[in-house]
Formats: C-alpha cells, structure tokens, sequence
C-alpha cells in the first residue's frame, strides 16, 4: 500500500473502485495516517473550537500515534495548508472545527479518498447533520460523530485525539463505548488514575453514521479486547444492538452502565444526547435478554471490567475467604450473603489441613489466618482452598496495618493462583495506603486488587453473572 | 493538679478518698502523663507483643503526645524500669505485654493511683480477663480492652498508641468506634490517605470494662466530635446503648456499620470478638429506634461522616444539580430518584434569571451549565438555587477533563455555600485525577467531595435522614 502519488489515488476514487482493504469502522481506530485538521485561529465555545484544543490534539497525535500525522491547519500557520500538499493519503481525517467549516473540510476529505472521519467538534444543527451523512451516501466515507468531543483513543498504536494532553491510558483489554463526553472523560480519568488497562476508547457523539451496533460488531472482533464497557442514555436500533451482542457475549462479556433511568433524568437524557431514552424496565430485559450485564455506577463497571479482562468467569456460587483480620472477612462474608453467593463450606480435609498447620488459625470459611500470617501460609492456605472442590472463587483479604503482612509477600497471590486458571481470584489490600502499597506490587498482575471487600464480593458476582450467561448462551 | 510527690499520691489512694477531679474514661483520651509499659525482649505472636511493637508506639507517643510519655520497659533496656521510678503518677497506663505480665504490670499501675489502663495486646483466656476486671473492682480503674490491638488515638493532644509508626490522622469532628482490630486499621488507614479529619479513634477490644456505652458517652459530650462512628459486630447491653443513643443523637448524629449480619458470619463474628451477632432485623429495629443511621460498607461510613461533619441536615428531599457535564449529572439525577429524594423543580423566576443570563444553557434540574461553565456561572448559579425555596440541597459536579474548568475555580463552592448555611452543599469533582486536583482547593473547606455523583448522592441521602431523626427525636 505504498502509493506514492495523490492522483493515482484520486484516479482510483473517482471510477468509483472500491478500495477494499479495510473495514471503514476499523480505519477509525486503525489508520495508517491521519491528517488532523483544525485551525490557529478560529474560536467557538458550544462546540469546543479552539486553537488550545486544536494544540493539544496536535501534541498527543505527535506524541503518542505511532503512525503518520499530517496536521492541516485551515489557516496555514502549523503543518500543511491545503489537503493536496499532503504526501500520502491518509485513511483517517480527524477534524475539529465549526460546523461549517467542519463540513467542507469533511467533503473535501472524502473527495481524496479518505475512509472515515472522526467529526471531534459539536454545534450541529439538524441540517448540517444532514450535510454530514450525504458524504457518507457520496462517497462511502464512514463518520464516527460529530460531537465525539473525545474522539478515539487506541493503546495498541497510540491514537490519541482527546484534546488533553497526554491522557493516556495503560495498555490493557478494555474497551469503552461511552454515549457521553462527560461520562467517557469521567471514565477515562478513573482508568489513567488506577493504572487501569485500556484496549480502546471510542466517544460516539450524536452516532449519525457509525453507532453502538458498529463499535459492538469491531469490538467483538478486535482482538486486543476482551470485554466491552457502554455508557447508554438511549438506542436507536434496539433489535440490531440485542442480536449482535448477544453474538459477542458468547466470547467476551459485555457491560452496561445506563443512564437516564427516571422520567426525570429521561428528559434531560433526550435532550443531552437526542436519545430515546426508554423505560428502565425495557432496557433491563433486553439487557438479560442479550447477556449484557448491568451495572450501578462507574466505579462498579471499572471494577467489573477489570475482574472479566483478569479472571476467568466463575463456574458456580461458592466463594471461599482468606483473610489476615477478622472484620474486614465478616463484612466480605455479609455481603457474599446479600449478593446472592454461598460462603463455600470446605471439605474437612482442607480444614484439617489448614489447621494442622497453623495452630490458632480456625479454617471455617471466612477463614482468619491471624494477624501474623504472611507469604508462606498465604500461598498454603490458598493453594489448599483452590484444590477444594467445593471452592468456585476466592477472595483474599491481606491488610498490612495492624498485621504483619509486607507488600512484596503478596507475589504468591498470582503465582498460586496460576496454578487454578479457571478458578477466579481477586484480592483485598483493604483500605488507602496499604491497598497502594499492595497495588505497586499486584497491579501489572492478573489479580483484580479492590480497596474494600465489599467490591471485590461484587466483582466476584459479575465473574458468576459472566458464568451463567456462558453456560446458557 | 501539679502534685510534686508519688506519696502524697499513694496516701490518697490508699484511704480511699477518690480523686473525682475527672471522669475516669476521659482519662483515657485526655491523660496528661501515660506510662508505656511493654519489654524490649518480649515476642508472642499471638496477641501480638513485641519488642518491634513496642519500639513503634514508644515512637508515637514520643512523637506525637503533647503531654508527658513516660516508657516503662520491664526489661529494662529503655526508659524506666520500675514504675517506683516515675517522677511523677501517670494518669493513664497503655500496657502492651503477653497476659500474665500485662496483668501484673496492670495491677502494679492501679495501685500507685493510675487511673485508667489501655490494654493493648491480646490472647487474653476467661480466667485472666476476670483477674484483670478485679483490678477495677478494687482500685476503682477503668479498663480499655484488653485486646484492643491499635488503642487509642485522640488527634487533639496527640495520643497515639497504634503500633504503626506515625499513622495519625489529620484532627477533625469525626469519632470512631471500632468493634474490630482489622476494620478499625482499615478506618484509619482510609482516613489517612483521603486527609478525613478526625477527632478520635477508640479500639475497645475484649470490652471487660469501658464498652460502646461508655464511648457513646463520652464523644456525646466531647466537643471535638461532631460526629460518632461505630462498626459493630455484637452488642452487650443493648437497651443502656439505645437509651444513650437517643440522648446523643439529638445533638450529634451516629452512624453504624453492622458486620456479621447473616448465620454464617454471624458464627465467625461470635468467634472473632466473642460476641453475640444477634438477628439482622433486631438491629434494624434497634438503631431505628435509638435514631442511628446505618450504611452498607465503610466507604458509605467515610463519606456519610465527612458530609456529616460538614455540612448541616437536609431539611427536605429537594436537590438540585448543578454540573458543567450532561452524562455524569444524568447519572447523579438517577439516584437521586432511586434513593427517594427528588429532583427539585427550580422556579420559573431562577430558571429564567439563568437561563437569561447563559444563552445556551437550559436551567431545568438537573441544570446542564455546559462545558465552557468556569468561576463567575458556577457561582451565580449556585447562588440562584441556593436562593429557591424549592431547593433544600445542591449537588455540584465539576469535572476538569473535557471541560474549561481549572481547579481554582472551585473556590467559589464554599464561599458561595457559606451565605446558606442551612442547605447543604456537596461536590463531585467526577474521576481519579480530576478529583485530586479539586481536592487540593477544596479539601480542607467546609465542603465534601465525592468521585463520583452516586457517592455525593448518597451523602445527601444520609443528610435527609439526619434532618428527619432531628425532626422526630
């Protein structure tokens, strides 16, 4: 795909042959080259025009995409001036402008070929939306927005066209789909700020092309992802989205927080995103009816995601608990009980085990190993619990403050865990420093850390949600 | 109270005559000289004395106490090494030995006129908790614990005989009682590292002695608390606490956390601090009565505390939502429903003046103000619907990315706030960096953050039940 010259290109596009190298939807997250166009000097604040913004898009593609980008500044003072002095033509043309200028640049994009457009910038009434998706009709371009506000972010290759500088994700198996800017930024935050890892982000916007079922259908088949995360104020093809998802959730599960439950917040949904928002009730079947599970608020679907991109699902309701101190395991107990799950009785020969070998120590389950317990009896005790068949997960409570535990002894978390791979394990550093001490140690491993025992019993929850809709789908 | 003489001290005590100069469970919190006693040679896992424990507190006290530390060490390495030896009599003992010396250093103590004993360590049997009670029958000392494990920590005076060196958290209006060495750590770790300002911390331990009555007691009356936290797992006089409960409350709210809430973990409570868990619904009943407020899980207790601590009752359920994003207010408006509240109906005369004043912004709850929203509008209109008598509480949600907002610009929040001191407000700086940024600014105010709208939600929540109990009681 190395052609050298604009006409050939343009040769190409005008008979109307179709370069069939590339899914249209994938060049959004996939490009080659891109050509950023904005302008030094134009201002608009209802749809987030400005040379500052235009700058930091500029910085982070320079900076962190790792392939070509061409910067066409529409009033010559950066990079290029016109589209025709670009070398190459890219796949991929993120444009940040007014409406207006937004839309001509949009059209002579598409005339050289370029294969989608990412329209960053809001404003758009009606009829320039309309002006918008003829380019598609024309000329087959695909067009992620307009009013992505966000844009696009790929970890794998660095595609950054958020308009803050450096916000960049770690690399990891997420993907988000968020129908909001406000939310999308919320959670992208939340994932920069706790190391959390990202495959893609894609901000929608008002989706007059590319919409929920189009990123589903890339997600499900990309294969840096391995669970899906919506943000939803409304659908607009409801049976689509129900069917392909339920294609997906046979291979990796799908979340979804939902937005605009209430009558109330319905209305202000409708007009934030001009989505139908729907009843709740609706929205919750159809949800079951394609395996998505639901989710109660960002930090339950952050914690949720990281549980199902680390650990396999969880093959039945018993939950064994491994702790260091009693409370924080009788709070995990309660809430295991109130979540629906079973507090795993051990076989008497693991329990014999266990307390033959640490005296003091009483192995019914929520089992407190005594406040002296460090790595050598974590990795026995948990190695003994994992080798119960009466055990489908387990959750481990290790704190250091009024305890002896160090940070480093929780290396044998993951490596005994290894030994189990399709048992869930996830584990609880309870509290603010020490679940940061835990985190440096734990946080590029396969072990989900939460800071309170009550999330990680959720997290564990979803691991069986996740199970169930395996076994039925 | 500037007796030069350990005789004169042992002449009064010995007649009898009671120096009621103080109430002897004050002593434990407000003592002007404290003997450690513990032993630089000493180890016994177990109930976790050792020299390196020892060592640790020795550290705080001398660190930390603004009044006298005498150290007492019975090996006689550091410090003193007969209690005789004391220039002066110390009004509270913190003792950190296995059983039998701790006893014995206890009963020691007693006798020279010590007023109140702090027993910190642990694996205590029956007989010698009864031996260690005697002391209080005979001398007339007031006893915490035994196996109290991290002790006490009073942030006024600097009392702190937690053995982890310099955990202290910043002083505020918030007391805690934990039933639980483990929960109580992760209490104070969780205040340390998310700066939540506390007046006092109480580990009661074994409760031979001084029990949950006598702290509700006195943080009732303590003027530095404004607020009493308690985690529960069993409680032994059940209708005293209530009675004493209700007096408070009426003056200063109290939240609990119940742990041990079903059969199974009911049975590990029993084992863990020996007490009797009791049916979920018993309790329900009983903090319902006595107007305490319950929450699920210690974050929910952190966040109800900090929004108690500063900021007043919600006097009824109108909230209005105040936000330069649309998604993440959406979700606030959500749970507002969910949790009972309502959003309220601004008047025609506030959303005109806001509507008028920002073109573009539409001024119906929950108010959108848009992402360009910095200092001036947040604080014109967050004065306009502190202004509306339909409003009884404002949510405000400022995030920083995807928006002009800077972080100073919150300084208005609290300022604008204090010209209302009857509604509460609370802020949600949505996200992981974007909510540290905010807290730099508004941290040390009057205001409560929350990283997520959920959370401020609930915050509000609990302010509206606060309101309520007041009403009633």
């Amino acid at each position: 795909m190395n052609m050298n010259n604009l006409s050939f290109f343009l040769h190409l596009n005008k008979f109307g042959l179709k370069v069939k190298f590339m899914d249209k939807v994938k060049v959004i997250f996939e490009p080659q080259k891109v050509v950023l166009v904005g302008s030094s000097r134009i201002r608009e604040k209802v749809g987030m025009a400005s040379p500052q913004l235009f700058r930091n898009v500029v910085y982070n593609m320079r900076k962190l995409f790792r392939g070509k980008t061409y910067v066409l500044d529409v009033d010559g003072k950066a990079g290029y001036n016109k589209l025709s002095k670009l070398p190459k033509i890219p796949e991929l043309a993120v444009i940040m402008l007014p409406p207006k200028q937004s839309i001509e640049q949009a059209e002579k994009c598409a005339k050289i070929g370029v294969k989608a457009l990412a329209m960053i910038t809001g404003g758009y009434d009606d009829e320039q939306r309309q002006q918008l998706l003829k380019l598609k009709e024309e000329y087959g371009v695909r067009i992620l927005g307009p009013n992505t506000i966000m844009g696009v972010i790929n970890t794998t290759n660095g595609l950054n066209t958020t308009f803050e500088r450096n916000v960049m994700p770690k690399k990891g198996k997420i993907a988000f789909i968020p129908q909001s800017g406000g939310v999308g930024a919320c959670l992208l935050d939340w994932a920069c700020f706790y190391s959390i890892g990202v495959s893609k982000f894609a901000f929608v916007g008002d989706k007059i092309d590319v919409d929920d079922v189009d990123l589903l259908r890339y997600f499900g088949n990309d294969k840096n992802t391995k669970v899906i995360c919506i943000y939803m104020e409304g659908i607009k093809n409801g049976r689509k989205f129900i069917e392909e998802a339920r294609k997906i959730v046979k291979k990796k599960p799908i979340l979804a927080l939902k937005g605009g439950i209430t009558q109330e917040s319905a209305k202000r949904a409708k007009s934030h995103t001009a989505s139908i928002a729907g009843s709740d009730e609706i929205f919750d079947a159809a949800f079951k009816k394609a395996g998505i599970i639901r989710v109660e608020d960002i930090e339950e679907l952050m914690n949720a995601a990281v549980a199902l991109s680390k650990q396999p699902p969880m093959r039945g309701d018993n939950v064994a608990i491994v702790s260091n101190v009693g409370g924080p395991a009788i709070l995990a107990a309660d809430t295991v009980v109130r979540n629906n799950l079973q507090l795993a009785s051990l076989s008497e020969k693991t329990k014999k085990k266990i307390e033959s070998s640490y005296p003091g120590v009483d192995a019914t389950n929520p089992i407190d190993m005594i406040a002296d317990a460090r790595a050598e009896r974590y990795s026995r005790v948990l190695e003994l619990v994992l080798a119960d068949k009466n055990v489908d997960g387990v959750l481990i409570i290790n704190m250091l403050k009024s305890c002896f535990f160090e940070p480093e002894d929780a290396e044998v978390i993951p490596e005994t865990a290894a030994k189990y791979p399709k048992k869930p394990v996830v584990d609880v550093p309870a509290g603010g420093e020490d679940f940061t001490f835990v985190y440096k140690v734990l946080g590029n491993t396969d072990i989900p850390l939460y800071n309170l025992p009550e999330k990680a019993v959720k997290a564990l929850k979803i691991l069986r949600t996740y199970g169930k809709i395996i076994e039925k789908h």
